[in-house]
């Protein structure tokens, strides 16, 4: 008998519409790796078996009303859920029960989904952690924001999950993981019922455990059901260059190690892999995508800043302080920088599908105390292109390195279906 | 003895910074004006008279802690506030209390403002009305979806007020009540906790009876005290000209008579008002808005239009099934026009510091069935502009009609200075 938490969304959801599984027995199997794994992960903010069962019964009981018709989703605790309590990871909104679910959350449900709980987020999805661990290592972090998304779905807790992004909170956590982490271009997912922290960066991203899943989660939250790969056929050749962004020199070894194989695979499998330098424009993206979060923050929190300061960790309290502190002109500036790199980007794909990248510097690090670093996000959720991590390297101590493919804005089918060539490449190049 | 409801928000400020006035004496007369006026006006979702005398009270007690020290400012039930029901204009959130402040009201209370109550918002700021009438005639509409807002500082129950623009938010119902209406430069202001309706259009703007107090409320919000406009010296001679729009047919005799009224003030005072023609890409700009505006909203609704649907309105329901039947494609094009009439408007403002275009059709309509036709509206709020309006022209059955100034990304400073021009030139050339 097939395990079924090693089910994809796709393959589930088949089973589930011609009436070969049913939504109560995967939902079981998942509660049940959730009960075996979640004293070591702790990917979940909260978890209610009892409303995720009786929600999997009802989904039984109705004809299949949507692609995700009985498909478990792990749902980031910064989405608003009406019927789970939504504490966005702080204990100013412990046991907070929203009027309403999220838009995201709504579409989820109106797909057939169904919402075992929320997984764990960050401080408001800033840099504070939560108790989530590394499934491949629990001494090692699983990186921030969506710690618990990115957990539970390469723990095979769930199939899918939803998270967000403003400096590096999807592409991050997932390369520590080992799932594949898609953030869309930016505004493509609704952020309704989402806490802020960054209007000009907060971009809702999804998590799986492969490519095609990922891009049929997103296309039911975007509403663009052309985001779906086609299941039988395969992906064309994609054109692919390797970009040697400013950041560069903070790639690791296992980065390194990570891009190299991906190089190779994709030669192997008949793609000749370019080489493309950096815009004038890219530098000081970095910096200026920082200087963005942090202003924006120290408004968009502001309830939080002045109304329950003392509850607020010292590392978010700091970076409100900063943020509180950046000039309006600091900040126009940045803005600035960022639509002139945003005009000159097609210069840098020319005529390329993707752009390979670093997904973070290097493994997951040790220690709970911090989440990572997402130098190698910043600029791409800042210039709102699409990125996916898929991951090509394991290191010796068992934790997985994603790489990232960046796309052009609007043009995510292109970016996805690069990142389902290399996925492929790679499962059949390198894998016995 | 000074009727204080005639004061100004910046005068109020000073006297009770100075201590010749009390706040609770303040929000006494703006109680007693609202006790006079509102079975008329109908401008409140929510009043709580003693939690705004206590509040008064203890801004009383304590020294001026900001620029708004003590002022009351109404706020928009589309506003998130712990202390107050907040409904969004919708039976469905009757009674909601949310569990946090809108970014924008923790600001105003940072800065030492009052808040008295909710004002009147159409549903989700959307186009069915709320009860609010016009306060210069009930069987007008005030305008929307603002209502509330515009309504309650025109008729003087308070000095200023929050609202937020979409389509015509502001400037048209600013323009309806005879006050000053500001829309900033979008993204100036923060939107966390203010309920999304159409993220690439939703901007929060400001209601108030001159323009330096619109300038004053907007700069405490925006975190930007540059704007503020100098209160002592005047403004420079403004270098304005008339747009006439792809949408000017649509201007009936009162907005006709009411730029006239306008450009004879600028020229009296010393301007030579100039005329640009549109923009070849300023055409269709209304229908990409409607498409944008009406496809997010089916998205950024989806909670209330799959779980709630039988307790919209309507009118609601029939705009949120147009946005579900919007395809991505249409809607993409919509946002590509809206991106090259943003890259071109330099062009159409040239040496200009302000464009001088309708705020509204015409004086308010009669009837409370709809809230007015924000055809002069939209195109700017999709442009991202800053806009302010200001009254100009009385009909003979006593309704106002404003004229709209319109300026640059980013130069909110330039435009206010303009409109303060105008304001004045308003001020010494045509009143006795």
């Amino acid at each position: 008998m097939t395990d079924l938490t090693l089910l994809s969304a796709r393959e589930a959801a088949r089973r589930i519409a011609e009436g070969t599984l049913t939504v109560e027995a995967l939902v079981r199997a998942c509660l049940e790796r959730i009960a075996a794994r979640e004293a070591t992960v702790r990917a979940w903010a909260f978890l209610d078996p009892d409303h995720a069962l009786a929600q999997a019964r009802a989904r039984d009981r109705s004809p299949a009303s949507g692609p995700l018709h009985g498909v478990p989703v792990g749902v980031k605790d910064v989405f608003d859920t009406a019927d789970l309590p939504t504490a966005y990871g702080s204990p100013i909104y412990e046991g907070h029960r929203p009027a309403a679910d999220a838009a995201c959350v709504a579409l989820l449900r109106e797909a057939g989904a169904v919402v075992p709980g929320k997984t764990v987020t960050t401080e408001f999805a800033a840099f504070t952690p939560g108790p989530t661990r590394n499934p491949h290592h629990p001494g090692h972090t699983p990186g921030g924001s969506s710690s618990g998304s990115a957990a539970a779905v390469a723990d095979r807790m769930v199939p899918l999950a939803l998270g967000t992004q403003t400096a590096g909170s999807v592409i991050r956590p997932a390369s520590f993981c080992g799932c594949v982490g898609y953030k869309p271009t930016y505004g493509w997912i609704p952020r309704a019922g989402v806490k802020l922290l960054a209007e000009t960066l907060d971009t809702v991203g999804v998590f799986a455990r492969d490519v095609p899943d990922a891009a049929l989660l997103a296309a039911v939250l975007a509403g663009r059901p052309a985001l779906r790969l086609p299941e039988e056929a395969g992906v064309p050749l994609p054109r692919i260059a390797v970009c040697r962004t400013p950041e560069w020199a903070h790639a690791q070894p296992g980065t390194q190690a990570a891009i190299e194989a991906a190089v190779a695979a994709l030669t192997r499998a008949g793609t000749v892999v370019g080489e493309v330098e950096p815009l004038p424009e890219q530098h000081g993206l970095v910096d200026a995508q920082a200087d963005i979060m942090a202003y924006e923050m120290a408004r968009a929190l502001a309830y939080e800043r002045t109304q329950h300061e003392a509850r607020l960790s010292p590392r978010l309290r700091e970076l409100l302080q900063r943020g509180v502190a950046i000039a309006p002109e600091t900040y126009d500036r940045a803005l600035a920088h960022a639509a002139r790199a945003r005009t000159a980007l097609h210069r840098l794909f020319g005529d390329y599908d993707a752009l390979l990248v670093p997904a973070a510097p290097g493994e997951a690090p040790p220690g709970l105390e911090a989440t990572g670093d997402p130098v190698f996000n910043r600029s791409w959720t800042l210039l709102h292109v699409p990125c996916v991590t898929v991951p090509t390297w394991w290191s010796p101590g068992g934790l997985p390195v994603g790489v990232q493919l960046v796309g052009r804005v609007g043009d995510d089918a292109r970016l996805l279906a690069a990142a389902r060539f290399l996925e492929q490449a790679f499962e059949t190049t390198t894998r016995p």
